[in-house]
């Protein structure tokens, strides 16, 4: 299959290129680079060295003799947007292409604004890209488990059979999003889901856990080939945090008492939940949700894990928690649909967390301290601007 | 107490200041006059004439020895925005400022860009205008019935009960929007919520059903006071488009079959539930929800009543729907928070369309035949463009 990959130069999206293109599908990036010019605003960086995506893309033609296309713009761009798919003509599009951060999104009103402005309206244009140029097209859109928030019900795969006052129907699962950046992701399910009905587009959105990890199959093949791995407090997601923490001998900094429970999934289960989407697409019309994520767990729990594995002595530190959300809840989430799809989950208990520690130990030459402490606080972000 | 209306200068929200200003509250209105450019674009304009807002002001004054104070400009301009909120600082702030047209929304890409951009971003400039200057301002956001869609169980107002598994938890109601303009309610709605949550602001969502009526007891105190009245078929509300057909001897058009059931409101009782929600205003971090509208009828039956009533003949055409919508379906909707604040329904067995068909008759030279006919198709939102 042709496969496009939007934000194909990011964490994910970039490994996702690289596993689709592995398995044999004609693989092409479009990437505006946002994400490299938001280590320039926070003075912040990968901990592993990455090449730009020129360089990327010659190593794996040189390591697996296959070409990956390269589109640079800015899905805000719709004439370039629509450009790029009527060129490339794929049958699925695979869209990583927004700001992911909510710590980013909570820092002030601009960065509000922008998130919401920059994630919406991207996915908006590129909705009418499809349906204007070829309806047929399957959108796999990432979304996020933040989404729901925790909610005292079972968290279902984005639709609800709701029973009220005697009568019954099937509705879109009520959000309660954590930030600015949440939010952004539920305005994009909502445009979606209206545009698979009144269009008839296919689409899955999916969303996903928290994504530990930092190595591939694809990207562990040459040193150019590797993905970011983020440690600041701002971009760095917790497990990654904590396993730098770990390494550089610094407490494993827990927000609040860690009760806080989420969805965590491995990177290598990531590419290969978007592989089987890709290659087995929603319906026309159908709006499918996957809850992309394989165990849940606490943050303290999280911590205690990492502490336990790490070959040296470990702090846990709990901080003021710098979010609004609640510090104990019930957490339990429906998510086999990509099971049902062939997906065989990498759990916490295989040796990943190992290898992670490796990969940091040789590079924890390149931390900055300062980077990995919470500067973003969700009731202070009115108090700064 | 003190009343910023934005978007006071459109159609409900310049009788909304009279009527607040009339019981005795210290009013400014704030707009940036988008409403009177799209009939420049369109080529449509109000059948009844009206003034520009500092006549309409200056008349007020002329009229009732009260002073309404303007502002003049755009809330994405957040600059501008804080400016008005720390020079007028309001205890509550009236919000009508948004691209207000589903049809509009659904013309082209350009124009669904430009309404979610619109009234979400303004909305979060809004927001966080409140938070840091004087997070106790109570918002009262006009949102709109069609945010929900029609669902099989009852409507309820914002939070649903929801029992699953054997589990229970209050969330907010599940939306299925029919437009673009439509969803940008919806995500309004959501990050008010979230606003509520995590800055503890006050705040009123106001889901209104379908307004008819042009008058109210002070626009009617002198000619310079009117409000507009739309007849096209992109922005004429269905009750006021069906009185201007039968005055003028067209058939009433109705889309479908007419088994669309909405909720409706009078223009009069639009202006007084927003007082009874500005004089009761929502506890800090509530985010509280009311369905502003009386009775639920389908356009069928709306058609047939303008055909009873009216004096001469009236013939009633069906054409193909240009949305995409249910054309029969359950519709029962709560919506008695605002009749427990004291609102005493005007409803359409009243005296109310025998003088709107005296103002259609007065005005009739003023219409634009061409624009009484749909045409902005859902489906083909996407071919034309």
């Amino acid at each position: 299959m042709r496969v496009l990959v939007l934000g194909g130069d990011g964490y994910l999206g970039w490994p996702t290129a690289l596993h689709l293109s592995d398995k044999g599908h004609e693989v092409a990036v479009l990437d505006n680079f946002a994400r490299r010019q938001y280590d320039v605003e926070l003075g912040a960086e990968s901990l592993v060295p990455i090449e730009d995506l020129s360089t990327r893309t010659d190593a794996w033609h040189e390591v697996s003799g296959k070409r990956i296309a390269r589109y640079e713009g800015d899905l805000l761009d719709a004439e370039f947007l629509f450009g790029a798919v009527r060129d490339f003509r794929p049958s699925a599009i695979v869209h990583f292409a927004e700001q992911r951060s909510a710590p980013y999104s909570m820092i002030d009103r601009e960065h509000a604004v922008y998130t919401q402005h920059n994630n919406v309206v991207g996915n908006l244009n590129l909705l009418y890209a499809i349906a204007e140029i070829d309806p047929d097209i399957h959108l796999v859109k990432l979304g996020t488990m933040g989404e729901y928030g925790t909610p005292n019900i079972d968290i279902e795969e984005g639709w609800l059979e709701v029973e009220h006052n005697g009568r019954r129907d099937r509705m879109l699962y009520p959000k309660k999003p954590g930030s600015f950046y949440h939010l952004s992701k539920v305005h994009d399910s909502h445009n979606i889901e209206f545009a698979c009905r009144i269009w008839d587009l296919r689409a899955t959105d999916l969303n996903q856990g928290v994504v530990y990890g930092q190595q591939t199959p694809q990207t562990a093949l040459d040193p150019r080939l590797a993905t970011r791995f983020d440690y600041d407090a701002v971009f760095g997601t917790v497990l990654n945090r904590f396993v730098i923490q770990a390494v550089l001998g610094q407490p494993l900094t827990v927000y609040g008492k860690g009760g806080q429970t989420r969805g965590l999934i491995d990177i290598r289960d990531t590419v290969e939940c978007i592989r089987l989407a890709v290659e087995n697409p929603a319906g026309r019309g159908e709006f499918r949700v996957f809850n992309q994520m394989t165990e849940s767990m606490s943050v303290r729990e999280i911590a205690e894990l990492v502490a336990d594995r790490f070959p040296g002595p470990v702090q846990i530190e709990n901080l003021d928690n710098p979010r609004v959300e609640q510090p104990e809840h019930y957490y339990n989430v429906k998510h086999t649909g990509l099971v049902g799809l062939g997906l065989k989950p990498h759990l916490l208990s295989d040796t990943l967390i190992e290898s992670m520690f490796d990969i940091v130990g040789a590079n924890k030459h390149r931390v900055n301290d300062e980077r990995l402490r919470p500067t973003v606080r969700w009731r202070g972000a009115v108090e700064t601007s």
